[in-house]
């Protein structure tokens, strides 16, 4: 029995769908015909728009989800359930909002170096950050000091470690895009065959694993991994747990390793992990930038890159029983990008390629 | 009576409605919630967004209807048009693909200091290029001279300049966008009560302006134009018409004057002309990055800018009668942005307000 089920991604979606946007699914015949081009087939894409989600990234969903299910789980035992978290990403953002908007209070322990917008943002969202310094044994020591402090202060608090990726209500949480783009893909006579998203900790790919294989068990999940950061890719295909170890890329929401929950039901329900370079990246960036005229940050643009440029899923795709008109779908996970840092990288793009 | 009525852009809308994309309304709570504090009423924003036509532009609109009215005007007479024009921007591009679409041949005259990227996106859409020195001589001698060449070639062709605004087809073409925001308006639950386009050449601007007086006629039109080509303030309010004179802005879609055609229209039709600094555009074009996540060119930022930074517009507002939710819609003519460059007003942006 798995940690978590088709059964909990569908609770999540009940619970978060007055709350969450459900994000328009997106095409482009453009990018469909380079992407035909390069596999060969005929194939078709279809975009999952989390960058238009609240905060900007899929992160809304399970932070959601969590907070619904601490409440539901406390209602009537006289307890206050408070959040904390770590993180300087999108699920600190994403944890605060969701919060407010359960009128729960919510605690981020964010490192002193973090850039002073993304502290700004989390306040802005009403969450109360707390800085420490920009170390593991900083960081846990301070979300334990507090956790103390919290309990001392109100006996009554019940004070929720929420993780970024880990908790099996973020997976459940993050697994609601799922279910959502397999109808849209539908009602756009397109029913998926692959589904590829990003993978960092996990918490997406394994939450959008469960619900595909849940409902279409014949539909492939892919992860899509940068080359500067493939602790996922080499776990996988080792099946032994390989941390990520000082990853460099731009994509620097795919930093963190996986967890002991999200690990195990990758190796069960995920078909295959590709990698992508940095280049590849960004070129996928700049295409969507371009063609489709919609923000995303670097993180996001990851799936299109292996469906454009990775040899190894061109390959893959050879395995899949051929009809005609391949439809894949594609997470862009979220549109929180900095824009002047990421157009010097479009910058040395052309500088190198033309 | 007016040389383009509503009906025409009805006719238009049915002549373009199998080709041109019928983009999405998009709205903003953030947006929204700066908009109300500026304006010191509940405002609410609605965002047609013209960035997600074909082309990237709103000009595919009018550049289908005048070559899908011209095949009509000579069909059975044995005639071929095809269409010619001088443009280094959208409307080249627009024109090349819409008379792809329809199997007509396209030649666009461009000076030969465009940007390569221009002209390449021109022959991508099956468009035929002929340079000529930049200068206005040069350009309607080139004109002149592609035109007799093709008549020799083919005496049965009929070759068709198309301006890329004041042509009365183009014009009509425009206008159809208006009627479909007025609808999809109504359909958010938000009739609108003023609606906003960019003004250069003046082609959306009438058009838009005739389609929504004469559907709905208590219904505001403003045109929104950067201070640094705001030849088209000075003519409305003089009267007289004022030529654009060495027009500096990043609005790089904005420099033309006004047009023969369109002049008395905006005139007729028209409720009132604000204008915009060059850090609001900047602002504004961000905004929109940061909090929509799309893709929007700085000339399409201008009624944006009106909305948030304009004193007159804030005061104009006061004169309409006043309503619980003051709907205003906002056109988002286009989104090809040259992001590397755009970033670096980003980045002066934050040195100077920050």
């Amino acid at each position: 029995m798995s940690i978590v089920q088709l059964k909990d991604v569908e609770d999540a979606r009940k619970r978060i769908q007055a709350f969450a946007h459900k994000t328009p699914a997106l095409t482009s015949s453009t990018l469909d015909g380079m992407v035909s081009e390069k596999l060969g087939v005929e194939a078709h894409l279809i975009f999952k728009c989390e960058n238009f989600q609240k905060v900007g990234a899929f992160k809304f969903r399970g932070a959601t989800n969590s907070i619904k299910s601490l409440l539901a789980e406390y209602e009537g035992t006289g307890k206050k359930p408070v959040v904390i978290t770590h993180s300087s990403g999108n699920h600190a953002q994403a944890l605060a909002l969701a919060a407010r908007e359960q009128g729960v209070i919510c605690h981020v322990i964010m490192p002193n170096n973090a850039p002073s917008v993304k502290k700004a943002a989390v306040r802005g969202y009403g969450g109360v950050v707390t800085e420490c310094e920009p170390t593991l044994q900083a960081r846990e020591d301070t979300t334990a000091q507090v956790t103390e402090q919290l309990i001392a202060q109100d006996p009554n608090s019940v004070v929720e470690f929420i993780s970024p990726y880990n908790d099996v209500r973020v997976i459940a949480g993050q697994g609601t895009l799922a279910l959502e783009v397999l109808e849209q893909a539908e009602e756009l006579g397109k029913p998926l065959d692959v589904l590829i998203t990003p993978v960092g900790g996990g918490g997406m790919l394994s939450g959008c694993a469960v619900a595909v294989k849940g409902s279409k068990p014949t539909i492939r999940v892919i992860g899509a991994e940068p080359k500067g950061a493939d602790d996922a890719y080499r776990s996988f295909y080792s099946k032994q747990f390989v941390p990520s170890v000082n990853p460099t890329t731009i994509a620097d929401g795919l930093l963190t390793s996986l967890g002991s929950n999200t690990f195990p039901l990758i190796l069960e329900y995920v078909d295959a992990i590709h990698t992508v370079s940095e280049q590849d990246i960004i070129r996928a960036t700049k295409l969507v930038y371009e063609r489709m005229k919609i923000v995303i940050e670097p993180s996001a643009a990851v799936p299109l890159a292996v469906a454009l440029y990775s040899p190894e899923f061109a390959e893959w795709v050879k395995s899949i029983p051929a009809r005609p008109g391949l439809n894949i779908g594609i997470v862009f996970s979220g549109g929180n990008a900095d824009i002047v840092k990421l157009s010097k990288s479009f910058a040395q793009l052309e500088t190198t390629t033309e």
